[in-house]
């Protein structure tokens, strides 16, 4: 796998000044990385400035959404960038392509386009704990025809934004009851586009009632607990932490496999099971459901304050609450470098000398 | 509603060749129409030459699939262009819109869109029966900026191809049991991309097992029948007509609803109910159900011969049936203008003078 760096990516990278505010997503850096596929083959990946892609109007992922994405964070490192576990993610995004009948990017292209992005733009990322280049690879199929089958072509792209840490703060839940981001069946455990559209309009109504993110039950039974929008849930319940296994529609993430490994290991007592909403909503009530929260790549854990059903509202004692904080350190200690790699999760890519 | 035609778009009209062949949606019309939303506001509309669109990298139609589209067809009528019921494709994406929290593109400036492509595509329409313009509009957000929210930008597009009558022959139909396309409370009703993504991987492996297309289930209960990705489903029982109610899961088609009123007024027994799909292969195998199709804007009425359900097939006495012929000949006599136009579906637009 040979990647060309273009001349004018570096450029791009050397006139690049770090805005002061860069929030989470909206700054891009300068540079993106492109591969394509056609006629059965990858050709190889360069490494060009970040700009608009030209799509044909009848491009498919315009119309039927052959689109899939990934997520991960880059972080300084001493003298180098550290990622955290990039393999999972090409996995993820293979099984994610599979099911919209998407060539999967093989392992080595996907994990050489990921280091060439994070060592040509370890510069941009903000030196500060939490702060990190969050990178985002997507494939997308862009034969221009209105039939709805496969493309036959797709494009690769990595792009990546400078940001800051992310802090959703305490979240209040909305237990949503009518809508589901997926179906049984359906595209939940795979990271593409329509799980997030089916999202938007359960969450756009959200703030104005107080709260922050839906709680997706499973369209299956519309009972148990699945998932937040791109992030899983757990709950902590006289000490245990309780996790929803993974069923076919909750996406299996990176940071809970994570934190799963991190908890089993400091000796907490771990389930990953089916998990009834009005169980849970009972247990907050009295008392025995102690703490909730949501994990995922941006905001790592963030703690869950509180729980809307209809008219009725639980509050948890502990937000954020002290397995929360425990584990979030734990994570946050190796991801930055202050702890030992224990379990191999980090990959160190040395700075891109241009 | 002012509509600017640029006259870049007249020139590329007057330099394109038909080609001789043309299929269905791959031969693109060389100019189309384009609105911009932003602020709040739509811009005028405008006709251009048709070309690549210049998407940012992180544009949400690409990531988060917030994307919607229709699908109508212009006949050529004499010294005019017919539209068929083009309002209701304009109301179905409205609702696709607001399912995915889109701004609802306005009534009359999805119809002047419409009336502007068509008018200035009429002479490229192949004059034999059948044969027509299929018109593509569709709708998309272009925020830059990787938060899973709505987008504040959008643009709207209307493209379309000169296509050839649309033959699916006698279809194969396997009886999904396993996939969904859409859940109980997702996009099921709405025209959104997230939909046919879904059903790709489906529909893939069909051809070399000896089908064409996938019967959907509903996602509840996964075992009364929704529809064919694009397509209604039909059958025909003891000479009455059946087909699935809307229920939230299936998409309401025009065709669907077109021939509902034709089969009415034509004195068929019509019923939309749940249709088991259990109850219908048995039908099937004793020769109660002797018909069944499916219809849609692209092939108005395609006979099915046969399902597939696991080992086991069950094969339809009639394909082409009397009941499925009957109303595809009705239907296409209204649109074609062989036949008065009873229930004012066909809106005429004149030919563009250039």
């Amino acid at each position: 796998m040979s990647i060309k760096i273009q001349p004018e990516a570096i450029t791009s990278l050397r006139g690049f000044e770090i805005p002061e505010r860069l929030g989470f997503g909206t700054v891009m850096a300068p540079v993106m990385f492109r591969a394509r596929y056609q006629d059965g083959r990858w050709s190889d990946g360069e490494l060009v400035p970040y700009g608009p892609l030209a799509l044909d109007p009848a491009a498919k992922v315009l119309h039927y959404a052959q689109s899939c994405f990934e997520g991960l964070k880059a972080y300084r490192c001493g003298n180098g960038v550290g990622l955290f576990r990039p393999e999972r993610n090409a996995a993820r995004m293979a099984h994610s392509a599979r099911r919209l009948c998407m060539p999967p990017v093989p392992e080595p292209l996907f994990l050489d386009a990921v280091r060439t992005v994070a060592s040509h733009c370890a510069t941009l990322i903000p030196g500060n704990s939490g702060e990190s280049l969050y990178i985002r690879p997507f494939l997308i199929g862009t034969q221009p025809d209105l039939a709805v089958t496969a493309s036959r072509a797709y494009e690769f792209y990595v792009i990546a934004s400078p940001s800051e840490a992310y802090h959703a703060g305490n979240m209040r839940l909305w237990v949503e009851r009518q809508d589901s981001r997926a179906a049984v069946g359906g595209t939940g455990d795979a990271k593409v586009g329509g799980n997030y559209a089916a999202s938007l309009l359960s969450i756009a109504g959200l703030k104005e009632r107080g709260y922050d993110q839906s709680l997706w039950l499973n369209p299956g039974n519309r009972h148990t607990i699945d998932e937040l929008s791109g992030m899983n849930f757990f709950a902590v319940m006289d000490g245990a932490l309780h996790t929803p296994a993974l069923n076919g529609s909750i996406l299996e993430g990176v940071t809970r496999d994570s934190l799963l490994t991190l908890a089993r290991d400091l000796g907490l007592e771990v389930h990953e099971r089916e998990i009834d909403i009005d169980d849970l909503l009972a247990l907050v009530a009295s008392g025995t459901c102690t703490e909730a929260f949501a994990c995922g790549t941006a905001a790592i854990v963030s703690p869950i304050s509180e729980l809307g059903d209809g008219e009725r509202r639980y509050r948890l004692s502990q937000a954020p609450g002290p397995v929360a904080e425990q584990l979030r350190r734990a994570l946050l200690d190796i991801q930055e470098g202050r702890a030992e790699d224990r379990f191999d999760w980090m990959q160190m890519v040395p700075l891109a000398s241009d």
